[in-house]
Protein backbone atom coordinates (compact mmCIF):
# COMPACT_ATOMS: atom_id res chain seq x y z
CA UNK A 1 0.00 0.00 0.00
CA UNK A 2 1.52 3.28 -1.21
CA UNK A 3 2.15 5.79 1.61
CA UNK A 4 -0.20 8.92 1.94
CA UNK A 5 1.40 12.25 0.03
CA UNK A 6 3.42 13.52 2.76
CA UNK A 7 2.70 17.00 1.08
CA UNK A 8 -0.88 17.30 2.52
CA UNK A 9 0.19 16.61 5.47
CA UNK A 10 3.08 19.25 5.74
CA UNK A 11 0.77 21.86 3.78
CA UNK A 12 -1.61 21.18 6.51
CA UNK A 13 0.58 21.89 9.43
CA UNK A 14 0.68 25.20 11.52
CA UNK A 15 3.48 28.08 9.98
CA UNK A 16 5.94 26.72 13.29
CA UNK A 17 5.62 23.33 12.03
CA UNK A 18 5.87 24.06 8.51
CA UNK A 19 9.06 25.96 9.93
CA UNK A 20 10.51 23.22 11.65
CA UNK A 21 9.56 20.67 8.83
CA UNK A 22 11.47 23.04 6.10
CA UNK A 23 14.84 23.03 8.83
CA UNK A 24 15.03 19.13 9.02
CA UNK A 25 14.59 18.88 5.10
CA UNK A 26 17.35 21.19 4.94
CA UNK A 27 19.56 19.83 7.20
CA UNK A 28 18.99 16.52 5.77
CA UNK A 29 20.12 17.85 2.17
CA UNK A 30 22.79 19.68 3.70
CA UNK A 31 24.00 16.73 5.04
CA UNK A 32 23.72 14.22 2.31
CA UNK A 33 25.08 16.88 -0.38
CA UNK A 34 26.67 19.86 1.02
CA UNK A 35 25.96 23.22 1.27
CA UNK A 36 27.03 24.27 -2.07
CA UNK A 37 25.52 21.39 -4.10
CA UNK A 38 22.03 21.76 -2.18
CA UNK A 39 19.14 24.22 -4.34
CA UNK A 40 16.41 25.76 -2.39
CA UNK A 41 14.38 23.56 -4.88
CA UNK A 42 16.11 20.27 -3.52
CA UNK A 43 14.71 21.83 0.15
CA UNK A 44 11.61 21.90 -1.38
CA UNK A 45 10.95 18.48 -2.84
CA UNK A 46 12.55 17.17 0.46
CA UNK A 47 10.12 19.15 2.65
CA UNK A 48 7.85 17.81 0.22
CA UNK A 49 6.50 21.57 -0.22
CA UNK A 50 6.78 23.84 -3.09
CA UNK A 51 9.79 26.34 -3.49
CA UNK A 52 7.56 29.32 -3.38
CA UNK A 53 6.18 28.21 0.06
CA UNK A 54 9.66 27.75 1.47
CA UNK A 55 10.64 31.27 0.18
CA UNK A 56 7.81 32.26 2.78
CA UNK A 57 9.63 31.26 5.73
CA UNK A 58 13.48 31.37 4.37
CA UNK A 59 14.84 33.71 2.07
CA UNK A 60 18.00 31.66 0.99
CA UNK A 61 20.03 29.41 1.84
CA UNK A 62 22.22 31.10 4.26
CA UNK A 63 19.00 32.04 6.10
CA UNK A 64 18.32 28.29 6.70
CA UNK A 65 21.96 27.82 8.12
CA UNK A 66 21.46 30.78 10.34
CA UNK A 67 18.22 29.19 11.51
CA UNK A 68 19.43 25.64 11.79
CA UNK A 69 22.03 27.36 13.99
CA UNK A 70 20.45 28.61 16.10
CA UNK A 71 17.67 25.58 16.79
CA UNK A 72 20.79 23.76 17.52
CA UNK A 73 21.90 26.36 20.08
CA UNK A 74 18.47 26.43 21.66
CA UNK A 75 18.52 22.74 22.07
CA UNK A 76 21.52 22.70 23.31
CA UNK A 77 20.84 25.30 25.81
CA UNK A 78 18.01 23.23 26.85
CA UNK A 79 19.68 20.15 27.61
CA UNK A 80 22.40 22.57 29.04
CA UNK A 81 19.55 24.02 31.67
CA UNK A 82 18.51 20.80 32.55
CA UNK A 83 21.43 19.07 33.19
CA UNK A 84 22.33 22.06 35.35
CA UNK A 85 19.30 22.59 37.02
CA UNK A 86 20.15 19.63 38.76
CA UNK A 87 23.73 20.45 39.58
CA UNK A 88 25.38 18.44 36.88
CA UNK A 89 27.71 20.42 35.48
CA UNK A 90 30.21 17.70 34.75
CA UNK A 91 27.77 15.87 32.95
CA UNK A 92 26.75 19.15 31.01
CA UNK A 93 30.22 19.36 30.06
CA UNK A 94 30.56 16.03 28.71
CA UNK A 95 26.97 16.32 27.26
CA UNK A 96 28.37 18.86 25.02
CA UNK A 97 31.46 17.57 23.85
CA UNK A 98 30.16 14.25 23.23
CA UNK A 99 26.74 15.62 21.23
CA UNK A 100 28.74 18.09 19.16
CA UNK A 101 31.88 16.85 18.55
CA UNK A 102 31.94 13.18 19.12
CA UNK A 103 28.45 11.28 18.38
CA UNK A 104 27.90 13.02 14.74
CA UNK A 105 28.30 11.02 11.75
CA UNK A 106 30.89 11.65 9.05
CA UNK A 107 28.70 13.33 7.26
CA UNK A 108 27.15 15.56 9.83
CA UNK A 109 31.51 15.80 9.85
CA UNK A 110 32.08 16.76 6.53
CA UNK A 111 29.24 19.70 6.59
CA UNK A 112 31.06 21.27 9.30
CA UNK A 113 34.44 21.28 7.51
CA UNK A 114 32.75 23.02 4.48
CA UNK A 115 30.76 25.61 6.58
CA UNK A 116 33.62 26.58 8.26
CA UNK A 117 35.56 26.97 4.63
CA UNK A 118 32.23 28.76 3.58
CA UNK A 119 32.00 30.77 6.90
CA UNK A 120 35.84 32.44 5.68
CA UNK A 121 34.59 33.83 2.76
CA UNK A 122 30.88 34.36 3.73
CA UNK A 123 30.66 37.34 6.01
CA UNK A 124 27.16 36.65 6.93
CA UNK A 125 28.39 33.36 8.35
CA UNK A 126 31.56 34.39 9.32
CA UNK A 127 30.15 36.55 12.06
CA UNK A 128 27.24 33.74 12.79
CA UNK A 129 30.75 31.71 13.76
CA UNK A 130 32.22 34.47 15.74
CA UNK A 131 28.96 35.21 18.06
CA UNK A 132 28.80 31.24 18.43
CA UNK A 133 32.08 30.57 19.01
CA UNK A 134 31.76 34.05 21.86
CA UNK A 135 29.00 32.21 23.75
CA UNK A 136 30.35 28.85 23.90
CA UNK A 137 33.98 29.75 25.06
CA UNK A 138 32.13 31.63 28.08
CA UNK A 139 29.34 28.66 29.16
CA UNK A 140 33.08 26.27 28.82
CA UNK A 141 35.32 28.45 30.41
CA UNK A 142 32.65 29.46 33.29
CA UNK A 143 31.39 25.56 33.56
CA UNK A 144 35.16 24.55 33.55
CA UNK A 145 35.61 27.04 36.32
CA UNK A 146 33.08 25.51 38.63
CA UNK A 147 34.18 22.01 38.23
CA UNK A 148 37.81 22.83 39.21
CA UNK A 149 39.18 21.63 42.50
CA UNK A 150 43.02 22.55 42.01
CA UNK A 151 44.36 25.83 43.27
CA UNK A 152 45.07 28.33 40.56
CA UNK A 153 43.11 26.53 38.08
CA UNK A 154 42.97 28.63 34.49
CA UNK A 155 39.93 27.89 32.67
CA UNK A 156 40.28 29.91 29.81
CA UNK A 157 43.74 28.28 28.90
CA UNK A 158 41.82 24.79 29.33
CA UNK A 159 39.50 26.08 26.96
CA UNK A 160 41.89 27.52 24.50
CA UNK A 161 43.46 23.89 24.36
CA UNK A 162 39.91 21.73 24.45
CA UNK A 163 38.33 24.12 21.47
CA UNK A 164 41.08 23.53 18.94
CA UNK A 165 41.01 19.64 19.87
CA UNK A 166 37.46 19.50 19.68
CA UNK A 167 37.76 21.10 16.38
CA UNK A 168 40.28 18.79 14.67
CA UNK A 169 38.48 15.51 16.09
CA UNK A 170 35.96 16.84 13.61
CA UNK A 171 38.64 17.41 10.82
CA UNK A 172 39.85 14.15 11.14
CA UNK A 173 36.20 12.50 11.76
CA UNK A 174 35.06 13.99 8.07
CA UNK A 175 38.71 13.53 6.70
CA UNK A 176 40.19 10.38 7.66
CA UNK A 177 38.04 6.85 6.47
CA UNK A 178 37.43 4.41 9.63
CA UNK A 179 38.18 7.13 11.78
CA UNK A 180 36.80 6.67 15.53
CA UNK A 181 37.01 9.63 17.78
CA UNK A 182 36.23 7.64 20.77
CA UNK A 183 39.90 7.18 22.32
CA UNK A 184 40.41 11.22 21.24
CA UNK A 185 37.07 11.58 23.37
CA UNK A 186 38.48 9.77 25.92
CA UNK A 187 41.92 11.34 25.88
CA UNK A 188 40.59 14.46 26.20
CA UNK A 189 38.27 13.84 29.27
CA UNK A 190 41.39 12.55 30.77
CA UNK A 191 43.08 15.92 29.85
CA UNK A 192 40.39 17.96 31.01
CA UNK A 193 40.57 16.10 34.56
CA UNK A 194 43.83 16.23 35.03
CA UNK A 195 44.04 20.29 34.76
CA UNK A 196 41.06 20.37 37.19
CA UNK A 197 42.32 18.23 39.60
CA UNK A 198 45.88 18.68 39.25
CA UNK A 199 46.18 14.85 39.46
CA UNK A 200 47.81 13.40 36.62
CA UNK B 1 63.13 52.51 -14.93
CA UNK B 2 60.35 49.79 -15.31
CA UNK B 3 61.12 45.98 -14.38
CA UNK B 4 62.20 43.49 -17.34
CA UNK B 5 59.03 41.75 -18.63
CA UNK B 6 59.40 38.75 -16.45
CA UNK B 7 57.48 36.77 -19.31
CA UNK B 8 60.74 36.48 -21.31
CA UNK B 9 62.65 35.65 -18.57
CA UNK B 10 60.36 32.55 -17.38
CA UNK B 11 60.05 31.40 -21.00
CA UNK B 12 63.72 31.39 -21.02
CA UNK B 13 64.29 29.08 -18.24
CA UNK B 14 64.39 25.50 -17.83
CA UNK B 15 62.24 22.90 -17.83
CA UNK B 16 62.15 22.66 -13.96
CA UNK B 17 62.65 25.87 -13.25
CA UNK B 18 59.58 26.82 -15.39
CA UNK B 19 57.25 23.94 -13.03
CA UNK B 20 58.92 26.05 -10.01
CA UNK B 21 57.65 29.25 -11.08
CA UNK B 22 54.31 27.65 -12.26
CA UNK B 23 53.86 26.29 -8.62
CA UNK B 24 54.63 29.36 -6.77
CA UNK B 25 52.27 31.16 -9.10
CA UNK B 26 49.59 28.73 -8.58
CA UNK B 27 50.30 28.85 -4.61
CA UNK B 28 49.67 32.81 -4.48
CA UNK B 29 46.68 32.41 -6.67
CA UNK B 30 45.57 29.75 -4.39
CA UNK B 31 45.85 30.93 -1.13
CA UNK B 32 44.70 35.16 -2.72
CA UNK B 33 41.59 33.52 -4.14
CA UNK B 34 41.12 30.00 -2.94
CA UNK B 35 41.37 26.92 -4.71
CA UNK B 36 37.91 27.26 -6.73
CA UNK B 37 37.45 30.29 -7.86
CA UNK B 38 41.26 30.19 -9.34
CA UNK B 39 41.21 29.44 -13.20
CA UNK B 40 44.43 27.79 -14.94
CA UNK B 41 44.15 31.01 -16.78
CA UNK B 42 44.58 32.71 -13.22
CA UNK B 43 47.65 30.87 -12.75
CA UNK B 44 49.50 31.58 -16.12
CA UNK B 45 48.81 35.13 -15.99
CA UNK B 46 50.69 35.36 -12.70
CA UNK B 47 53.39 32.88 -13.93
CA UNK B 48 53.77 34.99 -16.86
CA UNK B 49 52.95 32.10 -18.79
CA UNK B 50 50.65 31.49 -21.61
CA UNK B 51 47.80 28.96 -20.42
CA UNK B 52 48.90 26.19 -23.46
CA UNK B 53 52.49 26.67 -21.71
CA UNK B 54 51.07 25.72 -18.32
CA UNK B 55 49.49 22.54 -19.68
CA UNK B 56 52.61 21.19 -20.78
CA UNK B 57 53.33 20.89 -17.20
CA UNK B 58 50.39 20.35 -15.17
CA UNK B 59 47.25 18.44 -16.80
CA UNK B 60 44.62 20.42 -14.03
CA UNK B 61 44.55 22.53 -10.78
CA UNK B 62 44.42 18.92 -8.80
CA UNK B 63 47.71 18.24 -10.49
CA UNK B 64 49.13 21.23 -9.06
CA UNK B 65 47.66 21.07 -5.71
CA UNK B 66 49.40 17.26 -5.60
CA UNK B 67 52.68 18.51 -7.06
CA UNK B 68 52.37 21.41 -4.39
CA UNK B 69 52.00 19.12 -1.24
CA UNK B 70 54.83 17.24 -3.01
CA UNK B 71 57.09 20.00 -3.17
CA UNK B 72 56.01 20.88 0.84
CA UNK B 73 56.62 17.65 1.87
CA UNK B 74 59.95 17.26 0.37
CA UNK B 75 61.33 20.46 1.82
CA UNK B 76 59.91 19.79 5.22
CA UNK B 77 61.64 16.35 4.59
CA UNK B 78 64.97 18.25 3.25
CA UNK B 79 64.84 20.31 6.59
CA UNK B 80 64.07 17.66 9.18
CA UNK B 81 67.03 15.69 7.54
CA UNK B 82 69.39 18.71 8.51
CA UNK B 83 67.93 18.76 11.98
CA UNK B 84 67.74 15.13 13.16
CA UNK B 85 71.36 14.74 11.41
CA UNK B 86 72.51 17.20 14.06
CA UNK B 87 70.77 15.19 16.68
CA UNK B 88 67.88 17.41 17.22
CA UNK B 89 65.00 15.80 17.10
CA UNK B 90 63.50 18.19 19.47
CA UNK B 91 64.22 20.65 16.97
CA UNK B 92 62.63 19.16 13.95
CA UNK B 93 59.77 18.39 16.05
CA UNK B 94 59.11 21.72 16.73
CA UNK B 95 60.36 23.28 13.49
CA UNK B 96 57.41 21.44 12.01
CA UNK B 97 54.61 22.13 14.40
CA UNK B 98 55.77 25.94 14.51
CA UNK B 99 56.48 25.52 9.96
CA UNK B 100 52.71 23.82 9.58
CA UNK B 101 50.62 24.90 11.72
CA UNK B 102 51.60 28.11 13.76
CA UNK B 103 53.66 30.56 11.31
CA UNK B 104 51.26 29.94 8.34
CA UNK B 105 49.17 33.23 7.46
CA UNK B 106 45.26 33.46 8.02
CA UNK B 107 45.14 32.97 4.46
CA UNK B 108 46.71 30.12 4.02
CA UNK B 109 44.85 28.84 7.21
CA UNK B 110 41.64 29.71 4.91
CA UNK B 111 43.30 27.49 1.69
CA UNK B 112 44.01 24.42 4.08
CA UNK B 113 40.20 24.40 5.44
CA UNK B 114 38.79 25.02 1.70
CA UNK B 115 41.35 22.39 1.06
CA UNK B 116 40.02 19.89 3.68
CA UNK B 117 36.88 20.34 2.69
CA UNK B 118 38.08 19.48 -1.16
CA UNK B 119 39.52 16.29 -0.23
CA UNK B 120 36.26 15.40 1.30
CA UNK B 121 34.54 15.04 -1.83
CA UNK B 122 37.78 14.35 -4.64
CA UNK B 123 38.74 11.06 -4.51
CA UNK B 124 42.22 11.74 -5.26
CA UNK B 125 42.69 14.86 -3.20
CA UNK B 126 40.98 12.42 -0.42
CA UNK B 127 44.02 9.97 -1.06
CA UNK B 128 46.99 12.64 -1.29
CA UNK B 129 45.48 13.11 2.18
CA UNK B 130 45.34 10.04 3.80
CA UNK B 131 48.95 9.25 2.37
CA UNK B 132 49.89 12.42 3.78
CA UNK B 133 48.45 11.83 7.43
CA UNK B 134 50.24 8.07 6.95
CA UNK B 135 53.62 9.47 6.55
CA UNK B 136 53.21 12.18 9.46
CA UNK B 137 52.00 10.34 11.64
CA UNK B 138 54.80 7.72 11.04
CA UNK B 139 57.34 10.63 11.62
CA UNK B 140 55.82 11.72 14.58
CA UNK B 141 55.45 8.58 16.44
CA UNK B 142 58.86 8.17 15.95
CA UNK B 143 60.36 11.09 16.97
CA UNK B 144 58.49 11.78 20.10
CA UNK B 145 59.28 7.86 21.02
CA UNK B 146 62.99 9.14 20.48
CA UNK B 147 62.51 11.91 22.77
CA UNK B 148 60.49 10.28 25.49
CA UNK B 149 62.63 9.89 29.04
CA UNK B 150 59.15 8.52 31.04
CA UNK B 151 58.63 4.90 31.50
CA UNK B 152 55.31 3.42 29.76
CA UNK B 153 55.29 6.30 27.29
CA UNK B 154 52.42 6.18 24.74
CA UNK B 155 53.83 7.69 21.48
CA UNK B 156 50.69 6.87 19.84
CA UNK B 157 48.20 8.16 22.04
CA UNK B 158 49.99 11.44 22.22
CA UNK B 159 50.41 11.37 18.34
CA UNK B 160 46.41 11.21 18.60
CA UNK B 161 46.38 13.97 20.84
CA UNK B 162 48.15 16.80 18.91
CA UNK B 163 47.10 15.61 15.84
CA UNK B 164 43.89 17.09 15.87
CA UNK B 165 45.22 19.89 17.90
CA UNK B 166 47.18 21.34 15.75
CA UNK B 167 44.34 20.81 12.91
CA UNK B 168 41.88 22.51 15.31
CA UNK B 169 44.77 25.82 15.86
CA UNK B 170 44.38 26.21 11.62
CA UNK B 171 40.42 26.54 12.37
CA UNK B 172 40.97 28.89 14.62
CA UNK B 173 43.43 30.91 12.29
CA UNK B 174 41.41 30.39 9.54
CA UNK B 175 37.95 31.43 11.08
CA UNK B 176 38.59 33.55 14.34
CA UNK B 177 39.48 37.51 13.26
CA UNK B 178 43.21 38.18 15.17
CA UNK B 179 43.60 34.81 16.61
CA UNK B 180 46.75 34.63 17.87
CA UNK B 181 48.18 31.04 17.44
CA UNK B 182 51.08 31.70 19.94
CA UNK B 183 49.36 30.82 22.87
CA UNK B 184 48.12 27.69 22.10
CA UNK B 185 51.37 26.78 20.73
CA UNK B 186 53.06 27.70 24.16
CA UNK B 187 50.36 25.46 25.98
CA UNK B 188 50.57 22.24 22.99
CA UNK B 189 54.80 22.54 23.52
CA UNK B 190 53.99 22.34 27.46
CA UNK B 191 51.35 19.01 26.95
CA UNK B 192 54.31 17.58 24.97
CA UNK B 193 57.14 18.18 27.52
CA UNK B 194 54.50 16.78 29.84
CA UNK B 195 53.93 13.89 28.60
CA UNK B 196 57.91 12.91 27.29
CA UNK B 197 58.86 13.82 30.90
CA UNK B 198 55.98 12.61 32.98
CA UNK B 199 56.67 16.15 35.06
CA UNK B 200 53.58 18.33 34.94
Amino acid sequence: MPAPAPALVVEAGTGAGRRERILDAAEACFIRGGFHRTTMQDIARAAAMSAPNIYRYFASKEDLVLSLADREVRRADEQIAALEDGGNVKDALIYIIRHHFIEITAEKAVLHVEMWAEMTCNPVLGAMHQDLQQRSAAWFVAALARLATVEGFDARALYETIDPLMKGIVVNRALVRGYDPEPAFARLVSLIDERLTGIP
